[in-house]
């Protein structure tokens, strides 16, 4: 992974069980450019690999991320187009695909592509002082791939709402429709997130890796399929050395030992 | 389009960029009969067709609808059932087919089909002293065809109680729930959704053909298949005229000018 | 059906139109055990059969149910483990393909599985002094089929907070997110369930018997194809005495008299 300097608009670093992914070119409001993008996909990758426990993704500045470079979407062919919503749908499928759980703390905006990031982490807390929106329908340029993601947390008519009006909502709106698990301080977002993380930490990776695998295949199917494979993923899931260790652990009234597998 | 007399159970008008499609028939309570509906069907074609940004539908009097006409369903073939369906599903379709943003501006209650109705348009204001509810149930005829917009507004366990007790809910508790986006005073109501309204009419009618379409195309899809879908909608958005102009009108600072291609 | 006895772990009882589900096992936290479970589908079978209205599966003592027997999943052969899971997914299916209405009366605990049967319920009403949890990823075995019944009620990042970090929410948390439709104080539990209950009681056998399989049928499908079903089954819903009984009789403002057919 390139080095965390001063130029590199993403940084990644881990903290004990804690991957964190920075994006860090504030000045710029944090740019989704392509570059940006397969840098921040390589760096999920790499600290998913790294054996950290939780991903954090967060920001550098007052801006999570004000969405997509739009430099490169004027006088490019439609394959250049084409390549930039390849390379963001990849982005937001890794967020989703790595095994670790990712939460997005967000300080400041997140618009657009930026809000479909937020959307795509398996959890999110933002400062109160964050707002959301996908405003491309001003610019010409309807935020169809983050209605993807944004309708699926908080529905059709509030999605809707976001996407043809490109007015932002606030944070405590966002928690209340589902898009964000909470909102908090801007003094208490890092700890608010720490915390969060620490509740998932202490897990077996093991587990969190078949959990986080399985809730992602099960939720677009029709309830009876989702029902036939989560059964056959459980009874593989209670095979595992951590699950017999933590079931019986439990019965017994100690600490379990995880190892992993 | 049929002229707006004082007997015709649907009026369409046009003010300025917003086209309004009235429920006319206050004394009935605006029954959703299967002339009314072929009305609405073909009156939101010829708005559509009109070049209006934004489509209004509202009702005359205290009660928005109070659903379907059910001296059409007394004494009738299974065949004449299933027209009134048909019917009925083709006008919630149209809906959300035209091309033009639709809102639901609700100043009473808005009951089984009328219910479905709102639910089914992208966007809706409710007064506070609307009314919604799906309470066929309560003579012999479950609101299933209602349930199938209900449910997809407010989710299982808030759909199974509106149709399996047919009480209604009221506006503040329909916004809490997501069927409207908002509920405000009853003096405001007019107001409030042509604010909403002018939130939207200055937008680029291409782009929100686009953006529209490819919603409803991508809510019902597997989460994967929807961003395959969306990442090639996007590409044939920024190719488009008003795209390539609002995005750089933003980079310039400047009011975009739209051609509306 | 078994007697009621102080050994059996599931009661069935009839009163008027209520038939009574009861987990009788207090004392160990009614475990979700493959014997219990497979007592209650006979039960909801058995319940469904005699003739009641509206189905309530409630529970003895302070612990709605604290999930699966750990017992009957440590030392076991994968067979077995997927044995324990196709008949937990019986049972929660089953809740959903009874003809009857089933509400969930939740005094206290609803954990892992046991929190899958009350977002498996139609309705469900909690005490406030209930809780909400799907802790299984504490003990190394995600909650991966609980988690199909509770995104579906609850949405994505919700439902990921409570499989990820384990922690229980509290009723009143659980009735905004729409995992419960109401909470209420303790002392009036029984009341509001009773209550609820009567309101359904009084609908037309045949009409919820339509009503409740079309919505599960729909619930899943794409839109266009959901309404291509319900109009079809509505059609065939108008064609029943019970709906054109119904019907006559709102027009003629006077109460209804099913024949439940």
């Amino acid at each position: 992974m390139e080095p965390n300097t001063m130029t590199a608009p993403v940084a990644a670093d881990i903290d004990g069980a804690i991957g964190y992914l920075t994006l860090n070119d504030a000045e710029r409001r944090n740019p989704l450019s392509v570059d940006t993008m397969l840098r921040m996909t390589g760096a999920l990758h790499e600290l998913s690999k790294s054996g950290v426990h939780v991903i954090v993704i967060r920001a550098a500045g007052t801006v999570f991320s004000a969405g997509h470079n739009l430099a490169e979407m004027i006088d490019r062919t439609r394959a250049d187009e084409q390549y930039v919503f390849d390379v963001c749908t990849e982005l937001m499928e890794t967020v989703q695909t790595v095994p670790q759980p990712v939460i997005a703390e967000v300080a400041g905006h997140a618009i657009a592509a930026g809000c479909q990031l937020v959307a795509s982490c398996d959890l999110a807390i933002a400062s109160t002082s964050a707002v959301f929106g996908t405003p491309g329908v001003k610019i010409g340029l309807f935020c169809s791939t983050p209605g993807v993601a944004v309708v699926r947390a908080v529905g059709r008519k509030r999605a809707m709402q976001m996407l043809l009006t490109g007015e932002t909502i606030d944070a405590r709106t966002a928690a209340d429709w589902g898009l964000i698990n909470e909102a908090v301080d801007p003094a208490d977002l890092e700890d608010a997130v720490r915390s969060l993380a620490a509740k998932i930490t202490g897990a077996s990776t093991s587990t969190l890796t078949i959990g986080k695998r399985a809730f992602y295949e099960q939720v677009d199917l029709p309830q009876s399929e989702a029902y036939r494979r989560m059964g056959s993923t459980m009874a593989i899931n209670a095979q595992t050395c951590d699950a017999q260790e933590g079931m019986q652990a439990f019965l017994d009234k100690r600490e379990p030992h995880w190892q992993g597998k």
